[in-house]
């Protein structure tokens, strides 16, 4: 059977708050929480769709968020800085609490950093950058993770898989934006490696006595390695510095310590610059949307692609015909409303 | 014959800024020019050092560089952007004329934009980075540089080599710093291999029909690659948005069309974010500088290391015993001070 069943955005939407209210998240953080994970499925980001929902349960179950965190500004109006306290909860609404202040400030000050503490991170970092080029703004969004990535040269794990997003606004077309991990692969194609059977590429991991490895299940023992060799880990180690140590908040490996696990969505910080480009560029010759546009056009005009591509084709359909679902979608999503926690 | 001669630091200095005076600079330009060469030899990176010397009075030969430009703050003070016009003269004058500016903004700010403007570039980040290290701050430096990189799955030259250098300050050891070219080499490597007959290794480069080769002669007809692959490119993507387009300034393309060479230093922008770790880690738990270095004895206790260390063993002995110049050395610089242009 290969039933399949075609929702809109909004009723995936409302299924997915209603059984993240249904095991105990209040409407402040369900609600943001299904915002990103319904965006995750309208681009067909599988990975950080619904596919989420159970991680997100597993670590309410384990205590490790908090249902009901009411983020809160920290605002020190002088500076570029907005700083928002996600309280232990989730970053999405702490994020979108602060958002406007953000928008606001970068407007106001050229360039602005927002800066989210204590909060659970289990989702994508496009979001972010792309409710600020929604604004008109440039961004660029990092984070650490918890240590699962050795730096080069070394043997054990120590950074996260720190993504670092980027998002730049387009007038006529979807924003240019990249969000990726740091690390060569994110750890969800190991065990996808591991559970097809098949040996990883060369570069991936090493295994726990620091050796290099293709075998799944040792890499996942051991530690992941950064992408571009030293280049990689070096950028891997700025957003330890950057978005863990700078803003006060844990680093990947206090995250692991604090969380005692991988399969928990870890709480650390997250920090995402914003950028005006009507304040920089003026006075200067040339629109920086126009120009930006011969650059695309140069890219894609050579056979070169432009990341996220894939996913904003995906989301034109989705927003035109909605979402499709497998059966077993359908089931799991009917499964965790109906059980609440007890279905993790 | 292999005599050399050793130099104190501020000796070599006076000669770079003397050849650089008798070459038609004016005391602004030649003073900070001859600071960051004498840097790169006192550092042992000798292709930041006197071997940029014959570039520099070729650039300026070439009527590409103002001689005697006189840098200028353009400011709005209620911003987080500090602008600097380095009316065609090199980027390094303009850079120190910016830098207290700079640092009390983003003191006050917690995060500010320093934007050079109409610079002409030759030099290293690193130098940029260390200023404002030195001043307690972090920061992120990056430009363009001229069209010599393909973008991951694009067959002609697009991208700059585009520098992204990055610094930490740290208190009884020199600042955690790296600077790399965003392509997988730089071209100067490229022209190493050929020098020497060798093939490149596989990944470096294309030809000018944009297919893989190992032949340094097609690479430099062709296109270099980035590092990392997908995720390189767009890090050198967001260089062009960010360090050209953002700040009204040209792209790797547009300063290869104005130049017509990859054989004179490039103009364009440059744009350095200051951190200041105080601001950001406010009412926080821990002090960011003694949780940094935790990281940094974490990544050097698995057999890692640390970025810059090789560069700053060297600094440390030249401070204490001089820098060592070849005769050959010695003579170019005797040379250039005695023919100036003509030299070149």
């Amino acid at each position: 059977m290969n039933e399949t069943t075609t929702l809109s955005i909004q009723a995936l939407y409302e299924r997915v708050e209603a059984l993240l209210i249904r095991a105990g998240l209040d409407a402040t953080q369900a609600s943001a929480l299904a915002r990103v994970i319904v965006a995750g499925e309208r681009d067909a980001c599988k990975s950080h769709g619904i596919y989420r929902i159970e991680g997100v349960l597993r670590t309410l179950k384990a205590g490790k968020v908090v249902a009901d965190a009411m983020p809160e500004l920290i605002g020190d109006e002088a500076t570029a800085i907005v700083r928002v306290d996600a309280k232990g909860g989730f970053a999405n609404p702490a994020f979108e609490l602060a958002l406007p202040h953000l928008v606001a400030r970068a407007r106001s000050h050229g360039v602005a950093a927002l800066v989210v503490n204590d909060c659970v991170h289990f989702s994508a970092l496009w979001p972010e950058v792309e409710a600020l080029t929604d604004q008109g703004l440039a961004a660029l969004a990092m984070c650490p993770s918890y240590a699962t990535v050795a730096p080069t040269g070394g043997n054990s794990p120590l950074l996260g898989t720190n993504p670092l997003a980027f998002g730049w606004p387009r007038i006529d077309n979807p924003p240019y934006v990249f969000d990726f991990a740091t690390s060569v692969a994110a750890r969800g194609e190991i065990e996808l490696y591991r559970r097809a059977g098949k040996p990883l590429p060369e570069g991936w991991a090493i295994d726990a006595g620091g050796a290099p490895t293709a075998d799944p299940t040792a890499a996942l023992a051991g530690a992941m390695l950064p992408f571009g060799g030293h280049k990689g880990s070096a950028i891997g180690t700025m957003i330890e510095l950057l978005a863990g140590i700078l803003i006060g908040d844990l680093t990947s490996q206090g995250a692991l310590e604090v969380l005692g696990s991988t399969t928990l969505a870890p709480r650390h910080g997250e920090l995402v610059l914003a950028f005006s480009p009507q304040a920089f560029a003026a006075g200067r010759p040339g629109d920086p949307f126009a120009r930006a546009e011969m650059l695309f056009e140069a890219i894609v005009g050579q056979g070169a692609r432009l990341p996220s591509q894939r996913r904003f084709r995906a989301r034109a359909v989705a927003e035109k015909d909605g979402i499709t679902l497998t059966s077993a979608e359908i089931e799991l999503l009917d499964t965790l409303l109906s059980r609440g926690l007890d279905a993790v």
